[in-house]
């Protein structure tokens, strides 16, 4: 009666997706709206999972050698102003700071949506000579965008997130960071987060405000459409002319500085939301899961059967291990970590202890399997690791079958009307067709992929000759 | 001469102890300033610090039950002014959004200059029933204050936290856990960073705006002021009143929640400097120096040296160990590191390696030990252990011998005037006291402290009874 009535207060996918997902954000317990427009309270299980995210990435970034800093949270105008294309690209969308107490300041300061002009600043201030690059750079912080419509994790006023800002003595090595950068999220998102990435540039329309070539990792949820996961932008030497950062070379010649920029944020959330959670709610690839498996004892009241939850707890310590023993139903406990999308499911009563057994039960299958309790550390990291393998090749599949190809405009335009997913077609690389392909199908480019295939030499708008071929989607 | 220079470029603290500071927090390259007033930028060896901190007390909270959570950074105004001690307490000195892109805010919001009026919302909310208590979150986070005048670490603009924010069910329950998180901090300032605390009560006019009761723990800086260095506030029910926050009871009763907060802050960082440093530069005790050892080579250049200096190293492998292997002399890596205020230094040169042996060099005595290669794991983690006792030791000693005892009002006010560090005076807990001590000799009382002796039996201010001892001192 309980699970039934749990699982029944989520709105199915297919009925309407939306509400799906905020359902899902709100009964697993992820975030609470709060009294703040558009800003959202992330709550002790919905920060578990980004504190996850956190310690692999920022031990990836340790191992890649960069370091933590942390820059003010404020800018001032005159020092967000001085990167023409910045600034256009994010004044309409700050929070400004007008007053301190019952003061009126003299300069307005925006919340950071972005730290550009920040780390160029402090770059200018200890940057000399080439002994002092590379500086790589990274801090963990939360970013504030003056979003029209928002939604949890996706969109909101304010986010968290990761951004490393980077400065390099020539173009070569600025080039590569950027692509490293995107190499580390990218395989973040596969091996930890389970999601396939397609990895490529973005075009010059819809690249970064200020930098010279903008790339990105887009995922495909799980109704079609798709979702720029990760960004790494490589600046040039734009924003270091502009901020004057210069460094005396080994030839005593000033040089501006190469830069880059990349982060993610709490939007890697939602990706694991849509791409993994079913009508039952989250499900969550073990691998970044604050509770691995849920211990659920049957009928707790008999002797002997918390004492063996804990036996087996402790005989999984390599894992995170939940034992609920509160005085909830197995029901009603059942459809709770189903909901939380807890990988791995144990249950344990009288009976198992008799046979020396345990029934361990996947959150993706619900596929059921009775082990020996002798062995079930090998059995849990077994089926764990299966979990996590499954959930990618799943994700992938669903990708490449509703990924669909269009030769020309019409069927640009049936396939962008009627089938959800990626579109991949030929574009002869003028904005005008990108432009005009946007305004007539409602997809947008999500980028030039470093995967190149042929689909046919002309551009699937103009059918001039076509340069590259690119992925289109309907995006979040 | 290399290393003479770096350290004639610091300004004695008995020169000048002002300049010291932020000397240090500059040449050990902590912090530089920003372009915008006030805020900091924290810089990678400043922020390993804070990580290092972060890292054990995060530990502590989890161990002690609690979870992290985010909450937003804005506050409406309307939620400020909910609860009107708190409100008056913070509104002189917080930053104000007015605008979001090119809109004017229907209503302004404020950055967080504490975030108890969103935990109150967000509990509201959450909390239904007893079965929903306690409630034990902590969120790390940056806040604002718009201080008039700022110096790194120690009172800026924009700052570092956490803050712990606790619901009970009962007033018993709230105390508890006040003191509980008390004691956590003081432990962890007396085991981690070496620094005595006093622990203790502030007055009921230097308690926090809107609770009952305020915890503090106090520490002696070198120069004989006094700093607040964590606190930990009881607030009753009022907030709870203020914001609706009910629960229905075992006995179906509906009543207000009881809550705490806590925190401490970046300006740890500070405590550490000013307790530990020296005309050198920055002394960092051994448990939380985001480098423990120095390994300079000597003579580096001769074959073998780096292979054994890396050799070294490996054997040093539950320890975090940098090798100076850089172009600068020996000389320069000497003072730079004792600059940084790592705890022990190694040298190795061609003969060390001879014979088999290093030399050791403590960074807070310059004692030096030459010891085997053979046992060097072993003579470095002893005297790493012997360092960070070294340390607290000379804390206590030199708190213990700055703090005096007044018995009069003459004698508080020549010893206000005349010696620097803690003065312990009887108390009749009249406010009107508390005011004209203030007025009459610049010394605000720190706290009633927990260790309570009986100096005399009057107060002494105006001679009524006395009723407790109170440590008084010149702050930050």
């Amino acid at each position: 009666m309980q699970d039934k009535k749990l699982v029944t207060e989520i709105t199915s996918m297919d009925v309407d997706f939306a509400k799906w997902y905020t359902d899902i954000v709100k009964k697993a317990d992820l975030v609470d709206y709060s009294s703040v427009r558009g800003c959202m309270i992330i709550r002790p299980y919905g920060y578990a999972i980004w504190e996850n995210i956190q310690k692999v990435l920022n031990q990836k970034f340790k191992e890649t050698g960069h370091e933590n800093v942390y820059m003010p949270m404020f800018i001032p105008e005159s020092l967000l102003n001085k990167e023409k294309d910045h600034v256009e690209g994010f004044a309409p969308e700050v929070a400004w700071v007008t007053h301190g107490g019952h003061e009126k300041l003299a300069e307005r300061m925006c919340v950071r949506p972005t730290s550009e002009t920040l780390f160029c600043d402090h770059y200018a201030n200890i940057i000399e000579s080439y002994r002092d690059l590379p500086k790589l750079y990274n801090q963990w912080c939360s970013v504030v965008r003056w979003e029209k419509t928002t939604r949890p994790f996706l969109r909101s006023c304010e986010f968290l997130w990761q951004e490393g800002h980077t400065a390099h003595a020539t173009a070569e090595e600025a080039q590569e960071e950027t692509i490293r950068m995107l190499n580390v999220y990218a395989d973040f998102c596969e091996k930890y987060l389970a999601i396939p990435v397609v990895k490529g540039q973005k075009t010059d329309k819809e690249k970064f405000a200020g930098a010279v070539a903008t790339y990105t990792i887009e995922s495909l949820m799980h109704d079609g459409k798709a979702l720029q996961s990760g960004t790494s932008h490589n600046f040039g030497d734009g924003f270091a002319k502009a901020f004057g950062i210069e460094f005396t070379g080994k030839d005593n010649k000033l040089t501006n500085v190469h830069q880059t920029s990349w982060g993610v944020s709490t939007r890697l959330i939602g990706a694991i939301i849509m791409v993994h959670g079913d009508d039952s709610g989250l499900v969550l690839p073990p691998n970044i899961a604050p509770i691995q498996v849920a211990l659920i004892p049957i009928a707790q009241h008999k002797e002997g059967v918390l004492d063996k939850c804990r036996e087996v707890k402790e005989m999984l310590s390599n894992f995170t291990v939940k034992v609920d023993d509160s005085d909830k139903s197995p029901g009603w406990k059942f459809a709770e970590y189903e909901m939380k999308g807890v990988p791995l499911r144990i249950e344990l009563g009288p009976k198992d202890i008799e046979n020396n057994q345990a029934v361990l039960v996947r959150r993706d299958t619900r596929e059921k399997k009775v082990v020996s309790l002798d062995n079930i550390a090998q059995e849990v990291k077994e089926m764990l690791a299966t979990i996590q393998d499954a959930l990618f090749q799943k994700a992938l599949a669903h990708r490449e079958e509703t990924t669909s190809v269009a030769k020309d405009f019409d069927e640009l335009k049936d396939i962008a009307q009627n089938k959800p997913g990626f579109i991949k077609a030929m574009w002869c690389g003028d904005e005008a067709c990108e432009i005009k392909i946007k305004e007539e199908t409602t997809v947008t480019s999500r980028c030039i992929p470093f995967e190149q295939e042929e689909i046919s030499d002309k551009c699937v708008c103009c059918g001039k000759p076509a340069k590259k071929m690119l992925y289109w989607g309907k995006a979040y």
